[in-house]
């Protein structure tokens, strides 16, 4: 094992998870320790692309943009296939969210872990959480767990895969964001699955996002911004 | 955990040892229940996506070509960076070959097994050994059985990685061959770091393959071929 030191690199998808845990790195590591990857995997929400570099200026870490054109040579997920409605619908075979992408979160981390091998640094910092408003199997504990030993082994150093949101409600997640100091970012955030800017307030996502600044007492900055 | 069946998808690169595996799960899972996937990933040497084509249509069965773009934006590595010799040359600094793509084989068989999740299949069948030639950390029997309990985990599907080179020397891959009637297709197959057809004969990649064929005594058929 070798290398890497106390540097921390933040998978960023421009989205409010993520961006929590951008603030929690920059706590927990020091802002000149650490940077952010965004991936273009696709995705039809281009707009996730500049929000995680707006974030990323915002909170004065560098972004780095990896493009990753495997998934939709895959197909089949609504994340990335056109003729796939982005919802909160689930496939009646897998009975996952017809958004799960097999391996996404699993495919993220390990090209984190690649860039960070490249950058020198150790710590890997994802928002995934196995709480309430997730349903996807890549996202749990155990998973993570399985993970961080297989890029470790695999590529020969120590990993950390850090998930700050873990056991975290959005309630909770939102009250970490504006302890942080990381309030003001979220109006640069994306979470609506329709991709409307301001959000449509009605798909699950908006709904969720709502759900949890209501409960913690916050007024989201996302609706002030046009 | 739902779906699988006993198909098998092997990670076919157009090499000895991969096409090795492919008639190793043909005698495993009859013909018709294996497929093979190959990674267009940047790889200088494109004539081995060629290979992995002939051996599969040679061996009977299907093979998808999947792109991977990000190795190439990663950069750093001998086998996609036009500014560094492939060759048997280690890296100063981590003492690894600079053959090694950090993370090169856990991407490979997290997207294998992103494609046989949509394609019914739980069998995953690599080529990677931890013997005499090998010296990547991503080939190590502990690294890929992580691999397996993360990928089963993340997907919520038992998935099974076999590698049934792990252990074995390359004179005994060129027997296994032998035995599994595969040896006429090693005529197909590349080896050579130079990306010579005929084999360039002196690169570590060739002298290797030549001792396993001379201590198993017998002919590599690639030797003959024009």
């Amino acid at each position: 094992m070798s290398g890497g030191g106390d540097n921390a690199l933040v998978v960023l998808s421009g989205g409010q998870d993520s961006t929590t845990c951008l603030y929690w790195a920059i706590e927990r590591f020091g802002r000149c320790h650490v940077s952010s990857i965004t991936f273009d995997y696709g995705q039809k929400h281009r707009i996730e692309l500049e929000c995680a570099r707006d974030v990323a200026a915002a909170a004065g870490v560098s972004n780095a943009c990896l493009p990753i054109d495997t998934f939709a040579a895959l197909g089949g997920d609504a994340l990335t296939d056109a003729s796939i409605a982005v919802s909160d619908e689930k496939d009646d075979e897998t009975e996952l969210p017809v958004t799960f992408v097999p391996g996404r979160n699993l495919i993220f981390l390990t090209f984190a872990a690649a860039h960070a091998y490249r950058h020198d640094a150790r710590h890997l910092v994802t928002g995934v959480a196995q709480t309430d408003y997730s349903g996807y199997p890549d996202c749990r504990e155990d998973t993570i767990a399985a993970l961080q030993k297989a890029i470790s082994l695999g590529m020969d150093r120590e990993f950390t895969i850090h998930t700050p949101l873990m056991h975290r409600s959005k309630k909770e997640t939102v009250e970490l964001a504006v302890r942080l100091g990381g309030l003001d970012a979220m109006a640069l955030t994306h979470t609506c699955y329709n991709g409307s800017r301001p959000p449509c307030g009605e798909c699950q996502a908006c709904r969720l996002r709502a759900k949890g600044f209501a409960e913690a007492g916050v007024r989201d900055p996302l609706l002030d911004s046009r």
